[in-house]
C-alpha cells in the first residue's frame, strides 16, 4: 500500500503546514470540509460515496484516493463503489475514463481479494 | 408545480425528437443513462443522491431539477437532500451557490410542507 | 427563426459596445477568435464542427447556437452534426444532455426539412 | 437598474429561506463565503476583482453580477474592471465570451457614464 | 516512443481489469466510447480531431495522448493537428497552455520529421 | 529551487518549439497571454493575483507555479498570496485542496523565510 501511505503522509504534512499559517478563513474551510462527511441525516457511508462521485466528475485523483480510502473505512463494498463509479462515468463522460482506470487500480490495493 | 411540469414536458418532447432521428450512438447513450440509476449494488435512493451531487458540482440546473424530482420519487427526505447539497457546496465551492438557491426554491415545490 | 435573430442581434450589439471601449487586449482576442475558424490546414466546415464539440463539452448554449449557425453556412449536413453531437455526448457525459436537447431544438430551426 | 434589483431581491429571499433550514454546514459555508471578501492582507477592492475573475473563468452569471456590484461599492473603476475581464478572457478562452458580453451589458447599468 | 508504449500498456492492462469486473453499465459505456469514433456521417479522421479538441478544452493529457495517436493512424497531418490545437487554445484559453505544450512534445514523437 | 528551475526550463524549451512551428494563431495567442499581465489600469501585482486565483479555481498546477513565481517577482507578499488562495478555496471548493497543498509547498520554495 505504498501509494496510499505516500498520499496520506504528504496530505498530513501539508495540512499541518497550512494550519500553521493560521489563516482563519483557510483553517475554517478545512474544518468545514471534515464536518461535511460526519454522520447527519445521511450516514458516512453514503456521504463518502457522494464525495467519491463528486471527485470523479470533477476529475481529481487525490480526492478520488481520499474518498476510496474513506469508503473502505465506512464499510462500503467494492460492488457499491463500482455502481457509484458507473454513475460518475455516465454523468461525466469518457473524459473521466483515465480517472476510472486510476480508481480501479487503487481499488485493487484498498480492497484486496 | 408549473416549473416542474414545464421541465418534464420539454424533456419528454425533446427526448422523443432526439430518439426519432435514430442515431444509434445517441440513443444507446440515453438508454445507458436511464439504466445507471436502476437498483443494483446501490439502491435507487442513493443513486439519485449521487446524481444530484454530481449535477450540483457540475452546475447544471436541468440535471438538478431532474434528480430532485427523482429523489422525491425514491423516498429521499428533505433533510437528506440538505445533507447532500452541503457536500456538493463544500466540494464545489461558492460558485455552486446560485444552484443551491435554485435547488432550495425547487425543494419548496417538490417537498411541500 | 426568432431565437436565432435575437441571438444575432444581441451578439452584434454587444460586440460593438465591447469594441467601442478600445481595450486592446479584449479587441485582439475577439479578432483572434474570428481568425481561428478561417480556412487553413483544415477547412471551415471541420473547424466549425470542432467549435461545436468544444462548445458542447464546455456546455455553453450561446456558443452552441453560434457554431450550429456557422455549420449550416459552411455546408455541414444535419447527419454530420448528429455525429459530432454524439462524440460530444460520449466525451462530456449525461451532464451535456440538456445542451443536446437545446441543440436538437435549434437544429429544427436552422436545418428545416 | 431593474435586473440588479431583481437579482438582489431573489438572492436575499433565498438566502433567508436557506438560513431558516438551520443546516449547520450550509450556514457556516455562507458565513465563510462572506468573510473571504472582508479586508485582510488584501483590500476589499482587490478581493472583489479576484472574485469577479474567478466567477468569469468558471462562467457563472449570477456570481459575475454579484461581484460587479461589489466592485462598484468598493471603488473599482470601469477601466480596472475591463483589465480584469481581459485576464479572465485570456485565461478562460472564447467560451467565456457570452459572459463577457453579459458583464459589459451589466457594466452599463452599474457604472453609468 | 517509450511514453506512448507505456501509455498503451497501462491503458490495455486497466481496460482488461475493468472489463473483468463485469459491471454491465461500465462495460457498455466503454463499448459506446469506441463506437463513437467509427466511420459514420463523419469520417474517422474528423472524429479523432473532434475527440482531440474536446480532450484539450477539458484538459486531460491521457485523452490528448490517445487522440493524437489515433489522429496519426487516421492520416491526419501535423499541420491539421496544429489548426485543431489552435481552436482548442482559443476556445479553452491560456489554462490549456500546459496541455498544448504536452501535445507539441508528444507530436515530436508521434509525427517524427 | 529544483522544481521551479525544471518548470522554467521545460516551459522555455516547449515555448520555443511551439513558436518555431510558425502557426500564426497560436503564436498570437501566446503574445496576447503575455500582454494581459503587463501594467495597465491594474498594476502587475494585482494582475498576477488574478492569474493565480483563476489558475487555482481551474485547477492547473503548472499555471499556479507560473503565477506564484510571477507574484514573487511583482512584490506580492506571502500573506497576500494566502488571502488570494483563501478566495480561490471558497469559490472553487474542497476540490481545489490538492492544489492548495501544492501551492503551499511551492510557497516554501519561492518565499523562503
Amino acid at each position: 500500500m505504498t501509494r496510499i501511505r505516500e498520499f496520506n503522509e504528504f496530505r498530513t504534512k501539508m495540512n499541518e503546514i497550512i494550519e500553521s499559517k493560521k489563516h482563519l478563513g483557510i483553517n475554517r474551510f478545512f474544518a468545514l470540509d471534515m464536518q461535511a462527511y460526519e454522520a447527519g441525516a445521511l450516514e458516512p457511508k453514503i456521504k463518502e460515496l457522494l464525495g467519491l462521485v463528486a471527485s470523479m466528475v470533477l476529475r481529481c485523483n487525490d480526492c478520488i484516493t481520499y474518498h476510496i480510502i474513506q469508503c473502505a473505512h465506512a464499510g462500503v463494498t467494492k460492488e457499491e463503489v463500482y455502481d457509484a463509479l458507473n454513475i460518475a462515468l455516465v454523468v461525466g463522460g469518457s473524459i473521466t475514463i483515465p480517472h476510472i482506470r486510476y480508481a480501479f487500480e487503487l481499488l485493487e490495493e484498498v480492497f484486496p481479494e
